[in-house]
């Protein structure tokens, strides 16, 4: 905005980057250029000339290091600073046991990835100077396999010690921005914006909590704009404290929506730190005013109905601004296995293909990553709401008092940095916990803490313990499931409060898996070659990820590669559509549909995720954006394969999330076999209002007796072909 | 014990005590004496002369009380108290809206009646003193209709609002000990054991947490002696600060088992403040070193199934010392109207009853009060678990900061009193707020604070946040459901983790109906009588709770009072002697049972209770302590009336959840009608190993054209006729 870049430059703090250089061991013998952010992995294979870590079993080479201390050494000359002024070591993140030391003298030794690091260095200062950053080896659980369990101890990422579709890569080093930072003598730590909205929604209470330290004498400068710049509250006045809260209003506020619900409206603020005319530090920021709240789903309360009577499901609707939400959307991935590699423009590519899929959610899910600040600002610009979930996943995380310090420590950082953010929707503890293969229980210690420093740190957010709590649904993630039913049979018998992990798998494109695999191991796909540890065989139950029997149960043998991969992206983009739908058509019982997954850390072979690493859309994510459309036509049907001769049924269905009506209209309804189309039937549809969905007739048509391998089920509404949808079905090899 | 008699008396605290008068609005007119602790209600009725409360319509005599404002005075001259003495006002508890002032001068404004109160009025003394305790009228939630739902903004017991087994009288007042308290300068605010044992149980690690104030220069002596009142752990030293923790060790502990798993042992302690040679104060009290655990039930983590999948259901076993009880035992409501009538006499005597009736468990309903500290002391002495909830019960507690303010204060004062009891099994957040005539969820506030703050205050208690939790069944509460069904056509078919509340109801006794009902209403009981006003009728859903009908659908009308009170309470007697069995027979995958309920708060005329106020047994105990047998034979059987010449037909069991094996043997299986005695069959039962139950053979059998209105199963085991057991069945009516 022309408006921040007219202002004067702040006269602090100043960033004084650091060259910095690792080795291997606590006094390495060599020394070689590393990256960062990054990772020591990445420093390694730079150095060595190493090709993609992705390609054919290249992650095997980065094993080794997992199990090394690794060194950091930045030497710099002593900067110019003032008697007043300090100079700060600071840094977001560093994976994740590590000690830092200063010319020899230690000044920090710290288990955590995420709470910021800022130390005071200056009284250490000499004309030549060596900071060192120390990081331990990975942790792991002593005794356990090489898997995830190894992770039950640590507050970090599981997914890096071996998924379905993650090597066994853990990152270890400098992940986030880091360096010095020079520093005034008044300073500010922290500045927040909070604000409580009244009943109404109308108008907002401002808190702006200033922390900071040898602000007395100073003065200060706050100004808040709305969502169009206009300036809508201004302070002036001076500082009187280290730590004070300036009080502001905010009348007749724009709120903000999540995507597809109205704008997502944005104020910003800015806190200027003056001594007289010159400015000396400088804090900005955005919000958007939101009430959030989790409730229960419409009906929910009427179950159970019988003695002896347990309770009702738990809520799992979410309600923004008073208005019941359908949350539509997917699992997001950490995008990268070495989150220092993470831009900001690739979140901004990821979260735009998010949006163009008619998502308004993502789950950040518990294996993967807490993302950088870009990733929750970008979300709040574009309207995606976060369920943001706690580093824990799939282990039993114990009630040990050392483990807890760290998740304490580390969580309340967690909570303060994202509490600000509009997008922030919901908290959890953590993926599947509650699960048998995790075994962890309401009575755990870790989430009654995690629940606990959520409720004081950001009470207005919703929390749950775990996904799935009950009454929601995790699975199925394969096409056709061990009993051989296909999506369609398992969707249409599911009832669920919300669906939060449902996949269906596909490979990836062509073009991604050449250059993944060595052409020796391209076809026939085959176990034991890089297919297997880029995740299309035995990954999961079944025949995962590659469902080679379900395409072949389809669609017969496959003539080549391209054939297969097409057939099988074809799957899972039927099944994908058909289970948003589904979990729509089934709205308000349901409230939420989130596939698993949106995206990947890096390039597999076969996968339940929507986009091949980096970015790379499959034809899932299209069908999922058709299935997503807030206002359309919608059938259901028992299941994808129908025989030749046999009565095919559908259900019909408009679907209006839209904030508009949907016009009354005609849905003329056919089954297209190649270039000929015959009429099963019509349904007059009525208006739709805003948020309704309506359940229309019931058609059927006795199929011909020659029908192609793939035929459609067409839904063509007049005058409005927006509303059009679309159903390819197969013919039955039985 | 003879060694506490022997001991000196410590010089303080002395205790003052004071001449209480009461009168009605903020400058009385008129004062009469007021028993202290009490009731301002129980004053007014003794003054006026009142007949009991709980005869015919009495009670009604009460309601205009609540809405009023009462004071409390006391007057005392000015006790000696040397320059270096202080004197408090102390209390530990005032109901529940009040204000303090000693001459003219407000010393504390409360609301919440459970955190102790203790005030310094030294600097306000005169020769002629005035303590004036102003209790506000009872607080309402505006705009309600005059039931429980006024309670929804309160934390205190909801019960009094008016329950179906309660009346509306809400009391109000000085409720336990309250009094004046003269201090030295150097005091102890509190002493508390706390412990850690180690992984085998094997030893505890003890730290005696000493709060007071000027206690620098003082010294102490702590001593720890066993079960068998032999010294353990003997330490002086001199007092350094005025908080300090002194840590100890007990080693090869002898651990607190509850009652039927071995004897419950308590360690007691004292800690001695000391001048020189002179004792200044003593605290002194009993640890039982147990460790506790909610772990899942068996076979739980097996469910789900199906995808999709949601979670498994909550752990409901509890594990003490590593052994998982099986939890049997009843529903505690608070056992008077006016806790402060209650006496450490009252609850000695049920207790007992409890024990008698093979009892390990008690729920303390939070409908209901946090009973006085001699409740958990005699709990633990008896082995007797506590379920302790929170008082909220069948509301939507708000999550307005006024509220959570009081809840706060007044639950951290309730778990720092009470988790020092080895008796203390569970906290939990209150009765069935999450069902829909609550209306609350995991998002509430309230239920989140709490949990945090057993979290903070009591980590190794298991919470949860209400009962029932997902898998829990509360109710049903007749002997015929709607439907028809008996207890035992819904008994099993019913799969629960726990059976929290499971109720059937019977009339009083004889000797309490004439008590409580005007001859008049007597005979026949109706509906717009004092049978009425006392639970008898339109208490809950259907006929509740004389049931007569069901009574009549059995045996026909009654000839007269006695008959149809014999006839109701056989029902109950049989249907929860078949509860507890059934229950017991589903162990593992259930954990728990516990009848609604134990006792009453005053005589109803007919409740689901075992014992009428204030401690008269019904049969229905009796066969409660049968059904509770460790070791016994057991029946399983589909209903309770039979036709003539129709097939019967019951599953065999034997029970053992005694500490010891069950020897093989011969269980002998008959019908007996009148003096007749038919052979079912017989079953050899091998050895049972101590906690195993098993299930023995089907039998079935013709039964007589002939039989008479009333018929026995009898299960008779040679030699070991403590195992027999015998149920009562009734002939059709159809």
């Amino acid at each position: 905005m022309a408006r921040q870049q007219r202002s004067t430059a702040a006269l602090y703090p100043k960033s004084i980057p650091l060259h910095w250089q690792v080795g291997e061991g606590v006094e390495p013998e060599t020394w070689i250029d590393a990256a960062v952010p990054g990772a020591v992995q990445l420093d390694i294979a730079r150095a060595r000339g190493w090709g993609p870590h992705y390609y054919a079993e290249n992650w095997r080479d980065y094993l080794w290091m997992e199990d090394r201390t690794w060194t950091y050494r930045a030497r710099f000359n002593r900067p110019p600073v003032e008697s007043n002024e300090r100079l700060l070591f600071v840094s977001k993140g560093i994976d994740y046991r590590y000690a830092i030391t200063c010319n020899g003298v230690t000044i920090l030794k710290r288990e955590g990835m995420f709470k910021p690091i800022a130390c005071n260095i200056s009284a250490l200062l000499k004309a030549r100077n060596e900071l060192i950053v120390t990081v331990f080896p990975a942790a792991k659980v002593r005794g356990r396999p090489m898997d995830k369990s190894q992770a039950a101890e640590s507050f970090r990422p599981a997914v890096s010690y071996g998924w379905d579709c993650h090597p066994r890569l853990i990152p270890l080093g400098i992940w986030d921005e880091t360096g010095l930072e020079l520093r005034g003598a008044s300073h500010l730590h922290d500045v927040e914006l909070g604000y409580s909205l009244d009943k109404n929604l109308g108008s907002a209470r401002l808190r702006l909590a200033v922390r900071g330290q040898a602000l007395a004498g100073r003065s200060f400068q706050w100004t808040v704009r709305d969502s169009r710049d206009r300036l809508i509250w201004c302070e002036k006045g001076p500082a009187t404290a280290d730590s004070f809260t300036l009080r502001g209003l905010a009348d007749d506020v724009k709120l903000w929506w999540p995507r597809g619900h109205g704008e997502s409206a944005l104020y910003s603020w800015r806190f200027e730190l003056k001594d007289g005319g010159r400015i000396l530090e400088r804090r900005s920021g955005r919000t958007g005013f939101r009430r959030i709240r989790l409730v229960m789903n419409e009906g929910a309360w009427e179950r159970p109905r019988n003695f002896p009577k347990s309770r009702s499901d738990p809520p799992m609707t979410l309600e923004i601004n008073g208005r019941r939400i359908f949350a539509i959307g997917s699992n997001w991935i950490s995008p990268e296995i070495f989150p220092g590699k993470i831009t900001t423009a690739l979140y901004q590519r990821l979260l735009r293909r998010a949006c163009q899929a008619n998502f308004n959610l993502l789950r950040v899910w518990g294996g993967g990553m807490v993302n950088k600040c870009s990733f929750y600002d970008l979300c709040d610009r574009m309207g995606l709401m976060i369920w943001q979930e706690f580093p824990l996943a799939c282990n039993c995380y114990p009630d040990k008092a050392g483990y807890l310090r760290v998740l304490k420590s580390e969580a309340v950082a967690i909570v303060r940095r994202l509490r600000r953010h509009a997008c922030l929707a919901l908290w959890c503890g953590g993926n599947e916990l509650f699960n048998a293969w995790s075994g962890m229980t309401d009575q755990s210690l870790a989430l009654r803490t995690l629940n606990s420093i959520c409720l004081r740190h950001d009470p207005q957010t919703p929390f749950i313990p775990t996904s799935p709590v009950m009454g929601v649904g995790h699975g199925h993630y394969l096409f056709c499931d061990e009993g051989g039913r296909d999506v369609m049979q398992r969707m249409i018998k599911s009832r669920c409060s919300a669906y939060t992990e449902f996949g269906v798998p596909s490979p990836a494109g062509m073009q991604v898996l050449r250059k993944i695999l060595p052409g020796r191991d391209l076809y026939p796909p085959r176990p034991g070659t890089a297919w297997e540890s880029h995740g299309a065989f035995n990954a999961w139950l079944g025949e995962s990820w590659l469902e080679l029997g379900t395409i072949e149960r389809y669609f017969g043998p496959s003539a080549g590669l391209e054939e297969l991969v097409e057939r099988g992206q074809f799957l899972q983009s039927e099944g994908i559509r058909f289970f948003f739908e589904e979990a729509r058509r089934q709205k308000p019982a349901c409230s939420m549909a989130l596939n698993w997954c949106f995206n990947e850390a890096w390039p597999t072979a076969a996968n339940n995720s929507l986009i091949t690493w980096p970015d790379l859309p499959k034809p899932s994510l299209r069908a999922a954006a058709r299935a997503c459309r807030p206002a359309m036509a919608s059938a259901r049907f028992a299941r994808i394969d129908w025989a030749p001769g046999t009565l095919f049924q559908c259900q019909l269905w408009m679907l209006n999330d839209r904030l508009e009506a949907v016009e009354s209209g005609t849905m003329q309804v056919y089954i297209r076999c190649g270039s000929r189309r015959r009429r099963i039937g019509r349904w007059e549809f009525p208006k739709l209002a805003p948020g309704i969905h309506i359940r229309g007739p019931k058609l059927e048509i006795r199929l011909p007796e020659q029908i192609p391998p793939r035929f459609k089920l067409q839904l063509c509404v007049d005058q409005q072909p927006r509303l059009d949808s679309e159903y390819v079905l197969l013919k039955s090899a039985s």
